[in-house]
């Protein structure tokens, strides 16, 4: 019996149709998300509820999708994040889930470069006034003159380190809870603790899971140990920095400067959207035409190995599993 | 007698104290321009024909300045090029003149790395939209997924090139006049001529000096050789580029977009402002707080070693003199 598939996931093959020629191609039937947008998980439950097989987008997809009367089998996540999943119950249910984690870091990483630039400089201000028929000279800080300390140093954080060491910043400092992973690099770049990290750098940039956890992570009691003037980007996830502590160290200026790509709920509006000093982009992070492209295709060809019961080659490692699972017990 | 001193550029000290208190310290009167702008060449000459030293910004120094009758005997520039200075006209009044070639190159490939993101992801626009309370995802390209042109290998392009080079883009090509600048880099980056790197650039960025020979370089003709849908990124001259030609191109879509800091007349207002595909900031390349400062303090320790009879450490060199006699020849 051929199975089906439903696209949640937005946007979805909009600039390259390859997706759907493969679906095409392997006489696949497969439904798109009619509402053009981010579904809310009670939307995801009805419309994706007599399909086989799910590639989704950042959706929440918990009790209410993952039921044991759905005909779901098997979910491809577009992307890297698994917070949105909940995994010990998709393994309960005995639903695989695949994911793309290497795509989009090349992309996620080169925004987040362009946000620190065009804050530190600031451009967007620059461009508003420009259109505006006004001709004002802002000044602003170069990487090169600043202290840069980076959480997170797995496959984005890493090529955040890769493309700042040109500009010679003053430091660049790395924190990341497993140690481990800071072996590779020089003992210069290693920050021994979050505090130590926060506390020394002129801009914090986080690349990090989403996990319980780390919910929170950042909030008024530590961003106010940075220093004042300092600036914070996030293109990682929305939950891991308090919006309303942010909202105000951005208001009471002991924050110069946020940029912000990520957040709680999605699509976002709210406190942010006021502040001048909140440079603000819609969770663009992998929406480079190569590497949406590329992290569509290879969700959709897992999806279409799963219909045809081929082996997946993108299956979620147990790693991520357990780590959900230690995080229910720690509730 | 003490020597008095006209500071034409604007802002100045206005971060950073430090030039002023050196004026002060060694007992040096000086007079900040009162208008607080750009000053054309006739307000130049007459707030400026009672000082001995003027430290200037890119105004224009030509022959209403510069004339037998005024007291000027020496002119120090913040910053590099020396377009708006008639240097033929300087040396036969006895005037010398220095400038601060190395200080802004590193906020100029800054801001120019800045541009490229905020144009090719469209962070500025994204900011406009969020601030709007839209929550829009806007489709980008990556640099790593781009061929580069890059025209002029010196102190900017150099750099420009330097902090390219993790992004890893599909090819990084230069061209320069002076074909003996490229022998220090790999063949691979080397472009025979300007025709050819347009053709096959998606990005050309320029770093050139305005020269008589070079005005106008970049014009309908040549651009609209560039491929389609592809980009400019100006942080050199305005008069390098033809705007109505770029605005034209802009219009049609032939270039998806351009970024431009720079005008052939500043404060800019004009075609290019109504373009939402053209990003633009207000001649902010050497803007930044470090540079800047640097900038302004090695031109008033020239003007102070001027006014004491010192050595001058930064006098422009004679290859420049040369180069505006042989284009006034070419005339």
């Amino acid at each position: 019996m051929t199975k089906s598939i439903f696209i949640s996931t937005f946007p979805f093959a909009d600039a390259d149709k390859t997706p759907l020629n493969l679906l095409r191609d392997n006489d696949i039937q497969y439904h798109i998300n009619p509402l053009s947008r981010k579904l809310n998980e009670l939307e995801l439950a009805s419309l994706s509820n007599n399909f086989d097989i799910l590639i989704a987008g950042t959706e929440l997809i918990s009790t209410k999708v993952l039921r044991p009367d759905s005909k779901l089998k098997f979910i491809s996540r577009v992307g890297i994040g698994l917070d949105g999943v909940n995994l010990p119950l998709a393994r309960k249910l005995g639903i695989p889930v695949s994911y793309t984690p290497d795509a989009p870091a090349p992309a996620v990483a080169e925004l987040t470069i362009g946000l620190m630039l065009s804050m530190l400089r600031k451009i967007h201000t620059a461009n508003s006034t420009m259109h505006n028929s006004q001709w004002i000279r802002y000044f602003g800080k170069r990487i090169g003159d600043i202290s840069i300390g980076i959480i997170g140093f797995g496959r984005i954080g890493s090529r955040v380190l890769d493309l700042l060491l040109p500009f010679s910043p003053k430091s660049i400092k790395i924190f990341d809870a497993d140690k481990s992973k800071l072996m590779s690099i020089p003992e210069k770049h290693r920050a021994r603790s979050l505090d130590e990290l926060l506390v020394n750098s002129d801009l914090i940039s986080i690349h990090i899971p989403l996990t319980a956890q780390n919910r929170g992570l950042l909030n008024a009691n530590n961003l106010s140990s940075m220093k004042k003037g300092s600036y914070l980007v996030n293109t990682a996830r929305g939950g891991i920095v308090s919006e309303p502590d942010l909202a105000e160290l951005l208001k009471s200026g002991h924050l110069s400067g946020a940029a912000i790509d990520v957040f709680e709920e999605e699509p976002y509006s709210g406190l942010l959207n006021t502040l001048d000093n909140c440079l603000l982009t819609s969770h663009m992070g992998s929406m480079s035409l190569d590497c949406r492209s590329q992290m569509e295709i290879e969700a959709t060809e897992e999806a279409i190995r799963f219909a045809q019961g081929k082996n997946l080659i993108n299956p979620v490692p147990d790693s991520e599993y357990l780590s959900q699972e230690m995080e229910l017990r720690n509730d």
